[in-house]
């Protein structure tokens, strides 16, 4: 297999069922120099006829591509995830971008720095809930006409697979690239791992539900307003080390009333 | 049939074998405004079950397209006509432009004065002869890796005609990059007020000194990095209301210990 500057990010698609359009995404991705595609849940056969036939000389892409059980699973690992959506209406409370914005950010710091990364492609009929796109940072909307705003699938891909590539060459796309977004503190540190602000949002409902703040029938709706709010912060490993530091700290002092504030050091 | 400001420009296909192909093209073009598709001595039914069933929504544009014997016939008065290739060694004696470049030229006037124009595809397997590419006065190559440059006519058509219709958005693009660092509930609600996010700063900081997270002598320099990741997310005014709400739900559960998750109801 050819080395690739796109090696660290991967392409997830969510339940996809046509094996067909898997079999032209292995195709195009490799087109444009990506190779890692993830499938969650995926509800037809990637190592089928049909896909192996779609994917021609992207045999190999198919052949190693991971198949996962939920979407979390497939980010593991991820500091920058992107979900792509169609539909205007669903998710009013987060900000939509054309892919060239979005991707930019992605790979923001590549050739040096590229930070393991992902790009969440929903299923065919319906695309991504909103608890799904709820795991990504930034979210996608490739434009399209009134007149037929739904893409199939292998196109959308395609699309967001040649904006990436795009980016990586130095002549055409590059500039878009290097536009900073994001704050200087985000540039020196690494962002934290996906994982780890899964845990600290668990972590963070956990003491909730204990001090009665959330309640078990309202816990998912309030802590997704909590994982907009971080996410958009973009949260380095360090702060969140912090913020659990703090969770950590009232737990103790939960359990040591009238102790509190001679409690154990804390960083 | 909704008229699109792309109307003028028609995509031609030089005998293409694949009717999939032609409807995926016949969907991806009225995905992205364009409605005008020529065929060149095809090689496929492009009226039949399999165009049909990947147009899905765009079987106006397969219905309408119009099928010509030469090439010729198909420019018959386009004043501008960019042809496609993957391949380098053909000809050597025209320059290859990536898609953004040849494509601007292309709708060069757009919207005043865009003029009859079209963008040339060639044969599945062995894209367009040198006496067809030498109709056209300039030439693209979808920039694509050497591990495997050879993307699926489907997919080459779907890039160029989301470059087409992202040119046409230009302007709102313009405006999109002036505001977009803002998340949308920050264009929906107001930012909120610099004495509210200092009331939630106090009220932390008493707090985490209370549980002994914090020490006098570095509650300042620690407080600041928290100011510094709470700024970076740009906090409405109801979410500072729900971190106070925190705030307060702890201070009470600290002294009412055991009596924690059967505390008083919170927002």
């Amino acid at each position: 297999m050819i080395e690739s500057p796109l090696t660290p990010i991967r392409i997830v698609l969510v339940e996809p069922a046509g094996p067909r359009n898997v079999g032209a995404i292995a195709r195009v991705m490799k087109n444009m120099g990506l190779q890692r595609l993830v499938l969650v849940n995926p509800q037809c056969d990637p190592h089928g006829d049909e896909a192996r036939q779609m994917a021609v000389h992207a045999a190999d892409v198919l052949k190693q591509c991971c198949i996962v059980t939920t979407l979390p699973d497939a980010l593991v690992g991820c500091r920058r995830a992107v979900a792509t959506t169609g539909r205007d209406q669903t998710i009013t409370e987060v900000r939509l971008e054309p892919p060239s914005r979005a991707l930019a950010w992605l790979v923001q710091g590549f050739p040096h720095v590229l930070q393991a990364g992902a790009v969440i492609f929903g299923r065919e009929d319906r695309g991504l809930t909103n608890e799904e796109l709820n795991y990504a940072q930034r979210w996608i909307r490739i434009p399209s006409s009134a007149a037929y705003p739904s893409l199939n699938l292998a196109q959308a891909v395609g699309i967001c697979c040649y904006e990436l590539y795009r980016m990586t060459l130095e002549e055409d796309g590059r500039q878009e690239a290097v536009t900073s977004i994001d704050p200087p503190e985000l540039l020196a540190e690494e962002l934290a791992p996906f994982n780890h602000l899964e845990g600290y949002y668990r972590q963070l409902e956990a003491l909730l539900l204990t001090i009665g703040y959330l309640y078990p029938h309202t816990a998912a709706s309030r802590m997704e307003k909590f994982r907009r709010l971080f996410n958009r912060a973009r949260l380095t490993d360090r702060e969140v080390a912090m913020l659990r530091g703090i969770l950590s700290q009232m737990e103790w002092a939960l359990q040591h009333p009238g102790a509190a504030s001679n409690g154990p050091p804390q960083s």
